[in-house]
């Protein structure tokens, strides 16, 4: 059938990081209050709501989050507010939720927003939790958890294309510089190669700079037929590709180790939609839960032939300056990976990327793509951003 | 916009109750299959799966069940796996997710299906679990849990509209006999009003009798444009109506302890959707997961008038002979209520109902009606499905 376009007209954010003070309903309120302010809308026009998170049930004991943040924020008891899960995919699950609706021409206006509080659980139940979307008949049996699925990757990397452990570091390095411009990330420190080289070994070859860091944090969006956008937005962002894919639940079933094959399903599927290659991208904000993620991602989504990703990082090119600026914001790495909200978060910052208003700024930059990897890379979202 | 058609072609389920062998994989892998089966597509036709959970991370420490699962039936890895979560209607906005992408025109067929392992866990864990879905940063640190909500509400019940304890406990009894009828019931015994008044006090006014059992089971439908059903089916079942509403995730923020106000909102919008009455309905499925909670939904749906619910059931109106046929499968009171899964188990038997194959027939049936109160009323759900 005939798709009519869908535009983001509305974003809001906490930042992302340890707050303390900050319940889970509180941070999804004030990311949702900020969508709404900035898309200018009157909350009563919104005409479903779509919620990701994953795993508040294990980390704090809350459930059915989607109503509950409804309640928060005043939305009408007449629509439907909807939970969705997906690991870490959960919130641009929710995006993609909102963009089929819309699409389809059932809404004009639709919220979506993606939430998680972890800091306030034990490394023991955060581990547990995070592990969660392996599958736990098989090989989450064996005590793979998620540094040791990536470590595995990254070996893989390493021995089929000479990848070194010092480009693998490069991606930390980058991400951090990054991220000390974000105001909005977790850690605003600019970090060396031998200071990841000499952090923790934490899954040979992942040292501590390698791992994304346990956060708390909300982000949100404002969805509208594109037709209506400029009645509320000077600077609607038009979504020209959007795709969520099925992957596999284990590392075993997987037909190699160096790729996602659903990532390489989403992007084919988003490009397609979006009408652009690869190298039409601006800028891209990718899931690096994992430095050697990064990597492999780059090469799944089109950015770089498969085992070059290393290389790209070397040599600059996905740097702010270079010919394709990866995760500007500072990425999972940096900024933070408060698993259910990181979607939309990405979304966040490639929104303001493509309104020029970004506090590190990619010039000139018309397109965007955001990417997620959920749990073993079991559900895959790519989204495409352009600005009019 | 115009939305076209929607029909069930296929449903499947497996019993509910104990299900000690089978894992939550296998439960939903099963009742998927015989939906593929019953609606005599290629599994390759799929065009998109949603699935209702709501607590297997917390119970089993499994998540990211849907891209899990859609492994487990073999089904395309270019299509969206998407879990849904909303409580006890978690399998009903599945089947709602699944309804607005084919009647927007944007899939042709849909899988949906619901599922729930809740039997190897601790009662401690699984109090905690149901009660996840209360606002745990107020009411929920009350204490208070489902028992106790449905307690309250019981007695206010009582109160206001003079409903006896006998009129409660014989929701009880009606829901055994006919589940006693019913292969896929958790109970198959007969009880009679003195053996709910002798059971075991839980909650006061509630006994051991009008509090749903804890169960495992999984249940899933086929969904595809009416245009297209009588390819696949002889007995497409259609639905006519569909609603998902929000409601409050606390008692104390209700505005009366009697009524369920998203159940009120969903009933209207299903209705007239429908463009029929209470009145046309020859069969109900509805939420009774205590007593009282028939009572009052069967007012708040508009089978009868508020306060009159308790003299129906006494009058005989509810049972599977009666003016109102409501859960001739045994309701979650005797079936079971895999929360999870029990939306999409009440679909079930209203399909077998409609299709004139059910072993607790409704005579003539030809319009049917589910409906799932989550949580605190928190989400609710009114499917009404004819036959053609």
């Amino acid at each position: 059938m005939g798709m009519r376009g869908v535009s983001i007209i509305g974003v809001g954010t906490t930042p992302y990081g340890i707050l303390k003070n900050q319940t889970i309903k509180a941070m999804a309120v004030t990311a949702c209050n900020e969508a709404i302010k900035d898309a200018g809308i009157d909350r009563k026009q919104i005409e479903a709501f779509y919620l990701g998170n994953y795993i508040s049930g294990m980390i704090i004991g809350q459930e059915t989050l989607a109503p509950l943040i409804a309640g928060g924020i005043c939305l009408n008891k007449e629509i439907s507010c909807t939970k969705v899960e997906g690991a870490c995919s959960s919130a641009s699950i929710a995006l993609r939720q909102g963009y089929l609706l819309v699409a389809s021409g059932l809404y004009d206006i639709v919220l979506v927003a993606g939430v998680e509080k972890m800091s306030s659980a034990s490394t023991e139940k955060i581990t547990a939790s995070l592990g969660a979307s392996i599958d736990m008949e098989t090989e989450g049996l064996t005590g793979l958890t998620f540094p040791g699925f990536w470590a595995l990757m990254a070996r893989r990397h390493m021995y089929e294309f000479g990848t070194t452990i010092e480009q693998i570091g490069m991606v930390a390095v980058k991400n951090h510089k990054n991220g000390a411009l974000n105001p909005r990330a977790r850690f605003r420190n600019i970090i060396s190669l031998e200071d990841v080289m000499n952090s923790k070994m934490i899954t040979d070859p992942l040292k501590l700079y390698d791992c994304c860091p346990i956060s708390d944090g909300a982000s949100a969006a404002v969805l509208c037929s594109s037709e209506i956008a400029k009645e509320f937005s000077d600077k609607p962002i038009d979504i020209i590709g959007s795709a969520q894919t099925t992957g596999y639940s284990t590392l075993f079933e997987q037909a190699q180790e160096v790729s996602l094959p659903a990532t390489i399903l989403a992007a084919k599927q988003a490009f397609e939609m979006a009408g652009i290659m690869p190298g039409d991208v601006d800028l891209a904000e990718i899931h690096d839960c994992f430095s050697p993620a990064e990597i492999a991602d780059s090469e799944d989504l089109g950015f770089f032939e498969k085992g070059k990703g290393g290389w790209a990082v070397q040599d600059g090119l996905t740097r702010v300056d270079g010919k394709l600026p990866i995760n500007p914001s500072g990425g999972l790495l940096c900024k933070g990976h408060p698993v259910g909200a990181t979607g939309l978060g990405q979304v966040y910052e490639v929104v303001r990327q493509l309104r020029h208003e970004h506090e590190n700024q990619v010039k000139g930059a018309e397109i965007g793509l955001t990417h997620n990897a959920g749990g073993t890379g079991a559900v895959c979202t790519v989204h495409i951003l352009r600005r009019r």
